[in-house]
């Protein structure tokens, strides 16, 4: 990493402070924009924990998912009935550690144990650059990963639909029909300020992360909503058998965070008006703002364009701002876009980590103000 | 779980209370003997966390391990010197979420991933049960369960060497002494309230747990202490990939206990004389004692005897008082002890989970007051 000729580090992340001639690591989606945000809350989501709390390792033994704190489980089905993003009755609630982790569990779980064939997972190009890794680390027996679903063939497949999808930000469905194959929706950015909020999803497996919906990655806990009681169970197993459930601490310093969202929209105190997802969006209408006009005063690059919908969260006609920019080089000569903007000390992931052209390269959106200020300025003045 | 037909919840952990006729599981070692400990500290150990902390997915980009908290870090340091159970210096530290994933982490990093063969684990009977399906659950092409050492012929293997030993109690060392070989060492219960501290362990691989070692099992952390650099860095990549990183809030809760349990032994305070290896070791020596009392009232059991030595930490000669009891059942015509103590409502963990004779089986020591004086009043009356 890039920080190791600069002393001063910051104390919530271990990262240096951003300065003119810097290094701008925009490679990871790190949700830090989220901070400016939860500092202004002030003592609203702190919470005290005593030395006595979370010694057990359970969480509730009347549960399947026997390690899902139940005031966590309350506070995230409030969230799903008020934002409208997510259909919860009649779907089994599981907590991991992160999404990643959910996914994993959840191929595992989709993957027959009686066979000798290992299970194709696939996704639609560009795909998340993490699914190929995470699919193939193990050389598991079970699964492996059978890379882009649009060129797949046959019908043993678990198909991962991101939407919004990451890298490019548009609403995907699943692109494969066959009858015997699985999909797994992978939801980490269907939260309003990301996109318009149009319809409830209902699948038989939705992935969520704390990461990308409230901003606290290093809370490490996603959840899962799951179709299907026998799946569930086989997704539980999982997690008890990779980390012995999740951790109890988070749970409950996530359940007060959650509540504090949900309670500013449900019952808004006069004083305290700021709200998470208008915070959100507020903040990425301006960034997707400068990040074009950036990119037209520069005139090497090129980004999507997406359609504006009635988002049925906040009512109003809404546009689509996605956490990352999925961005393109289109001067003649440059190939490799991430490359290119490496050699001027920006950090981009390439899109051939997406199984896409080295034509385009991944940024994040949801960094500090003080990093995106760093990068529009540096990115407008490349030609 | 037995739980079903209770209503009453304990809040910490979902278990019901413990009752005369009540299912009493000593299956699971979770280690709620030491809430009554944390609830006497009372507000010792408590901290409040502002909800503008732990955004970032990052702790420490200075470090290669950059998901490890710098004041978790230093405070595990801090009690493996105070304790005396560990060398740190020259060691890369390593946390996880929990001891499980940093054994797959551990595995993983040793295993090469350029042949075709896969790396046989190994460990002596009675191993801890959930060693084999850590090993196998997702059937990797790295490793595999390869099961007892004591009959393992060949070079390629990682001995995993757990001491004291879970479930028997007793210290360990390497079995195998080829040179190709790898050893793993799970230190999980090499603490003074379990065995007599005899000298600090520096090994090439040694992992612990916050579980056992200060009894919170619902943080989900260990940690591991690594000579070789690259094998370090491996293990971090694994952790990458697994759950991208461990839980912050965990960490920096639990940095604030060790602080306490440290500054207990180091800078005592008069008015609060209590100190977490002394409360584990007293409390162990009573249940040790009732639990010898209770096997010889019933006469058709038997348990493991321990040698004594000097404690290094304590510097007065110690008993091993181990976490688990390694209960046999010596009457005849009972074959299996876990299936005969389960028609007395006493669910434990049978031998075979350990590749041992199901004569054996394993009885937690380490669970509240209250389960613990049913299960010895209730094993007394066996004949």
């Amino acid at each position: 990493m890039a920080a190791k000729q600069e002393t001063v580090v910051s104390n919530t992340s271990g990262k240096p402070p951003a300065s003119k001639d810097f290094v701008i690591n925009l490679d990871v989606g790190d949700p830090t924009m989220y901070e400016s945000f939860w500092k202004g809350m002030g003592d609203q989501g702190a919470i005290t924990i005593l030395s006595s709390q979370t010694i057990s390792y359970f969480s509730d033994v009347t549960n399947f998912c026997w390690f899902l704190e139940p005031e966590f489980a309350r506070e995230i089905r409030r969230l799903h009935k008020l934002v409208g993003n997510a259909v919860t009755e009649d779907q089994h609630l599981i907590v991991g550690t992160g999404s990643s982790q959910l996914l994993q569990a959840a191929v595992y779980a989709l993957s027959p144990s009686d066979t000798p064939d290992q299970m194709n997972v696939v996704s639609v190009v560009p795909y998340y650059s993490s699914y190929a890794p995470l699919m193939d680390y193990l050389r598991s027996g079970l699964f492996r990963w059978a890379g882009d679903a649009c060129t797949f063939k046959g019908d043993a497949y678990i198909e991962l639909v991101c939407s919004p999808s990451n890298p490019d930000g548009f609403l995907r469905q699943a692109f494969l029909k066959s009858e015997g194959g699985k999909t797994i929706h992978d939801l980490a950015y269907y939260w309003p300020q990301y996109t318009p909020i149009t319809s409830p999803a209902d699948h038989d497996i939705s992935i969520f992360t704390i990461s990308k919906s409230i901003g606290h990655a290093g809370s490490r806990l996603g959840w899962a909503l799951v179709k299907d009681a026998a799946v569930a169970r086989k997704m539980t197993k999982f997690i008890e058998l990779s980390t012995i459930g999740v951790s109890k601490v988070s749970q409950i310093r996530a359940t007060k965070i959650l509540k504090v969202v949900s309670d500013s929209y449900e019952h808004p105190i006069p004083g305290n008006p700021d709200k998470l997802f208008d915070f959100g969006r507020r903040l990425l209408v301006d960034r997707w703002k400068k990040l074009r006009e950036a990119v037209k005063a520069s005139g090497i690059f090129s980004l999507p364009e997406f359609p504006s919908e009635t988002c049925k969260f906040t009512g109003e006609k809404a546009e689509t701002l996605p956490a990352f920019a999925w961005l393109k080089c289109e001067k003649e000569g440059i190939e490799d876009c991430a490359s290119f903007l490496r050699t001027h000390k920006i950090l981009t992931r390439g899109g051939s980590y997406f199984g896409a052209s080295p034509n385009y390269t991944r940024v994040s959106m949801i960094d500090r103000d003080e990093t995106f200020d760093l990068f529009t300025e540096r990115l407008s003045s490349l030609h």
